[in-house]
């Protein structure tokens, strides 16, 4: 056993670390790529990059923007912030052509996520349900009213409520046609039809497009939509019979007015019905529209811009978390040693790069299913003239399919993204000075808002089997559903035994869409087996739904190589090198953690995987060379990053110091001193008192 | 081409739905087992679980303990709460047994996570370092002052500082010797050493054990613990030198008041430095002890109460989660059925009955480590006599290795538990009212604190390969690392091919223990493949990191299968059916979720796999039938629970707008109405005036 001893030879001291400022500086020496090619490439071109610098920079200067104090910030303060914002943003709205404002808005989701929201419900919601959904007629009238450029009305949009989300056919409210007065009354019957989650509906909104059930003559007509004043704009007093009352406190985009409504026989003109699709005459005989669906195709815009979303979001939480890896050091080889920046570590490597390389594919992704959602709205404005219905209503359908599984497999990664890399900073991604807490409190609602993830998971599911099924019996399959044809012929393993076989764009490319269909087949499979024991084709598809929701996922993943490998065609050749391997990072990367996959499927054995992974391990360390340049392509200013740990410097423990300095009231400030803490300090325990009992 | 057509058909009535409180009531007619019997299982113990029941209530009619408002609370007002609730709390702490008292906690950290940290912090880290550091005339000292019982002193922490955390050898802040005064000097040199995140010292705490590197006649000894006064107790007036400011908002827990210090010389006498091991004489002669590493029995509890808190945490998620999936309908089979509960759909079991399974395993699991604890602290007491010091050190290695691994293991499975039954309350989950959204962010925390969850995971990993190795090498395994035997003699295929063969307890046991040791023997192979290039034992083992990772995973789900598989010997027989099925649906599920690793190992092959999850699926069914049972079992008061859609009657909708309703102001008050809605509603847009130029 050992003895205690007397030590006077002690530790070498402690090395000193170089400065921050400078272990960020020195990732930035030799990027094997231009980087502000990359940003060109990134946002889609040099002019739309050029724009979103002017938009940053604008921002950054106007008061109103002012976003580092916000983390301090009441409930209410945060809501008048957010709507003046909305005041100060309606000239661009006015002025800029609508693909130019898109760009704007997409860099005001980065910056203020609950104004974008604020304002992506009037825009969005509220405009899209008048425009979609009004006669030409009713849309003059809105517009002249205001709709469009917010003098004199703001709207919400008053779908979901209380008892009833995803389910929109289900909802309570009622809409019923009083004939004698040529009027609908607008009720709430009962506490679960309350509208519920309605922004702007509490302190803002002057106007409702409400989503009621129609009644006519006694009967029920489903669900339509009605635009119902909530407010005198003259006093914002509320209009006899609306009660609206305040949501409050929510996770996150506290500056958003989240409020609840209840109508009691709410009057407005049947004029107030929008009759674009349905109509109810005079008379009071309903006309039901002859192509529904194409209502959905405003659905899409939301979730298309959720991905887009998605994408930038993952780029700056990857900018802090990236950044701040370069500059913190944490143990050392020896005591002597000087500490090893955490980017360096493997273990940092694979937590963080596979991300990054996500990241560039959903960026991809994003800006591909822009330009899917333009065609097809064209599409279907020349449908409604009669030409190509058919093939538009495919479109329309692989689209709507599409767009629900990225929506929700963009926004589920995004959220998993913020949160590794909060994650990843340590103790200080718990602070609300660091940016990443309170990005994750705003993002993950996108998970449940416009169609629950898992719901539209499904849904994609579902999409493949019946196309599937189809596409058996001889219907040709769309673009990106063309990898199909493999579960027709079985899949076959990949012959290549070597990474020079397996590790190529190609390869790699078709190991997922080989899964990706082996995974429908097995859904279909299972549907299959379902109906012939005699269940209905919806209990059938609730029976294999776990196979829907895996592949779906799967072809999510399928369809993001996709892109990326389309993009690495299309990018200069200076940006194809380090490209070429972010793509072959993602790819073996979600490989191998989706291995249990291949290997049923038969594609890969555990052999190939093995040399996957190898390969992966290879990639990190190539990746890690470059990824601040990488983060830094994503050209973010500090404003927009707004977190101390994030800088473009380095200069990350003074800014951090300094802000939570400021932010916070000096010691002397105690209010519950005297109240509380002097009588913990001053406290004497001593037994009850009781007097003697003598019996 | 269809035609727009006159409907007056219209749609069936919508079927009214059961009330809230049939739904969930009809849930509990024939539950499977004794309810309260699994109560008292779960709870190691009627008494245990009594005693629970007399918590709550007392809990409940305190108003200080009043918590269905806290999401509108300020920090300062939660900070105030936070410590009356404190001095409400000693007097149980005086008068109970420190077992009773735990328990107490136990419960309390359930309804109050912040109070928890806060007490914690004092309790826990402060008289938890005097304890296990002070020589007993130090510790009769700083009790005589008040340590114990809160009188004249109330204590924090100081370990991290802004740039050091998990690597507590590189921390910054001095302690030099004064020979001539016989003091300590205690400085900050840098911004980087700055105290930070020191729970309590932003507005409580009058003393703080900090760790500082001991500096005597100018050599460096390695950090130590000393306890500097921060605040004069009768003024609360900082002392001189010390300089403490607010960290601020962070991401959850705001009751509790971390700071910052910064120390310029301050001056402590010698006697301030806890001597139990390293001493330091008058004379400046260091003294080391012979045992430093038992120093580290400290730091297992802190990690065994934290997987028994993942496990309660996730008790009350999933009551809330599974109880309102049991009220919520959505959907029907066709539009005149009643739509159908959220319980019965498939995909909905197959997202929280899982979860539900796991709660049970890590509750045994922290049943058993709490055992493990208080054993292994036993013998450190008695090997500090001198007997069995060799073993003990064994144990220790053992139960600082597993007790790392399940501390991020269970952390990171709760923080999931509670957002996935955060996502599957839709878009109510984002509401602060409905209880999921704060628990997130309270208690993601713990995947970071007192040890990075990765950095946990790779000890645990580092444990385990070294373990195989010295086990080649013919050293004897300990008891929770036997199964790794299995990777010397290989991994052969399971033999059974039916669900009659492989859905039995002990096979799938046999399966983990199989799969978890091929992950450790392929670490293994990666470390000596990297020792084989010349890497020297750290370099190695930074190599096969992302393996250590994954084996460290592996052999947390094989010790929570085998905890399981315990209980249910141990478990009465009218429990044992219940049981054995969610150890079932756990095993299987954490199989087919790790279907990669299984195959790989060649411990199952596809068919194999596919029984598995045929299994899993009908275990899903099973346990659906019991599902509401199960969690009242968990017996959680309304009040603990502390969510309308949670309640034990059901009557969700009802208790969740009550709640809003009175929680928030009215309509009335929009302060920013005249300053920024009026200027929106009245504004119209005139372009720009300018002179005429007339050239």
């Amino acid at each position: 056993m050992s003895k205690a001893k007397t030590s006077s030879k002690g530790l070498p001291p402690v090395p000193v670390a170089p400065r921050p400022t400078e272990s960020l500086n020195e990732e930035r020496k030799a990027p094997s790529f231009p980087v502000r090619e990359m940003t060109y490439f990134l946002d889609n071109g040099r002019e739309a990059a050029e724009f979103k610098d002017k938009v940053m920079a604008q921002l950054e200067r106007d008061p109103l923007w002012r976003m580092d104090n916000t983390p301090d910030l009441s409930l209410l303060q945060l809501r008048e912030r957010t709507l003046a914002k909305f005041g100060n943003i309606i000239n661009f709205m006015e002025s800029e052509p609508a693909p130019v404002f898109w760009q704007r808005m997409a860099v005001l989701s980065v910056v203020d996520p609950a104004f974008w929201t604020r304002l992506g419900v009037h825009m969005g919601l509220f405009l899209g349900a008048v425009r979609g959904q009004a006669t030409s007629e009713q849309l003059d009238y809105w517009v002249g009213k205001g709709a469009m450029n917010l003098g004199g009305m703001v709207g919400c949009f008053g779908m979901t409520e209380l008892g009833h989300g995803s389910n929109v056919a289900g909802m309570e409210t009622t809409a019923t046609f009083d004939e004698e007065n040529d009027e609908f009354v607008i009720h709430t019957p009962t506490v679960t039809a309350t509208k519920w989650w309605i922004g702007g509906a509490a302190h803002s909104a002057t106007h409702c497009a409400v989503y009621a059930q129609l009644f006519v003559k006694g009967v029920r007509h489903g669900v339509k939509t009605f635009v119902v004043p909530l407010r005198d704009p003259r006093t914002y007093n509320l209009l006899p019979g609306v009660t609206i009352g305040d949501i409050g406190k929510k996770m996150g985009r506290d500056g958003i007015d989240n409020g609840w409504i209840q109508f009691s026989y709410v009057r407005i003109p049947r004029s107030y019905m929008l009759m674009k699709h349905t109509k109810v005459t005079r008379a009071g005989e309903v006309i039901e529209p002859p192509m529904a669906q194409l209502a959905y195709g405003a659905l899409i815009m939301g979730r298309v811009s959720m991905v887009v979303d998605s994408a930038n979001m993952s780029k700056k939480a990857l900018t802090i978390a990236i950044r701040y890896a370069a500059v913190r050091r944490q143990f050392g080889d020896s005591p002597a040693a000087l500490e090893t920046k955490l980017l360096d570590y493997p273990i940092h490597q694979y937590r963080l790069l596979p991300l990054l390389a996500q990241t560039f594919a959903l960026n991809f992704t994003g800006i591909e299913m822009t330009k899917l959602y333009q065609n097809l709205m064209q599409r279907i404005d020349n449908a409604s003239d009669g030409a190509g219905l058919a093939e538009t209503i495919e479109l329309l359908k692989e689209t709507h399919a599409t767009a629900a599984g990225l929506k929700a497999f963009g926004t589920w990664n995004c959220v998993n993204t913020i949160e590794q890399c909060r994650q990843s900073l340590g103790g200080h991604g718990y602070s609300s000075y660091t940016g990443l807490s309170n990005m994750y409190t705003d993002f993950v609602v996108q998970c449940t808002w416009e169609g629950d993830n898992t719901i539209l998971t499904l849904q994609c599911g579902r999409y493949l089997v019946s196309t599937l099924r189809d596409h058996r019996k001889g219907k040709p399959l769309a673009k990106n559903v063309q990898y199909l044809t493999r579960a027709l012929t079985g899949i076959k393993q990949f012959p290549g035994r070597t990474a020079r076989d397996i590790i190529q764009v190609d390869a790699l490319r078709e190991a997922w869409a080989a899964v990706a269909a082996s995974a429908v087949a097995r859904a279909t499979a299972e549907f299959e087996k379902a109906l012939a024991k005699g269940l209905n084709k919806d209990q059938a598809y609730e029976q294999c739904s776990t196979l829907r929701l895996l592949c779906a996922r799967l072809h999510c993943y399928g369809y993001l190589v996709n892109r990326f490998t389309d993009a690495i065609q299309r990018a200069p050749a200076s940006l194809q090198p380090a490209l070429t391997n972010l793509c072959l990072l993602y790819a073996t990367y979600t490989i191998q953690e989706n291995s249990g996959e291949f290997l049923q499927a038969g594609f890969f054995d555990s052999e190939q995987l093995a040399v996957i992974r190898e390969a992966m391990n290879d990639l990190l360390a190539i990746v890690r060379k470059d990824a601040v340049p990488l983060v830094d392509a994503f050209n973010y200013t500090d404003y927009v990053i707004n977190s101390p740990l994030g800088r473009y410097d380095g200069n990350v423990y003074e800014a951090y110091f300094n802000l939570v300095k400021t932010n916070n009231p000096k010691h002397n400030d105690i209010p519950y001193f005297d109240s509380v803490i002097k009588p913990l300090l001053t406290r004497t325990s001593e037994p009850l008192e009781a007097p003697q009992l003598d019996f």
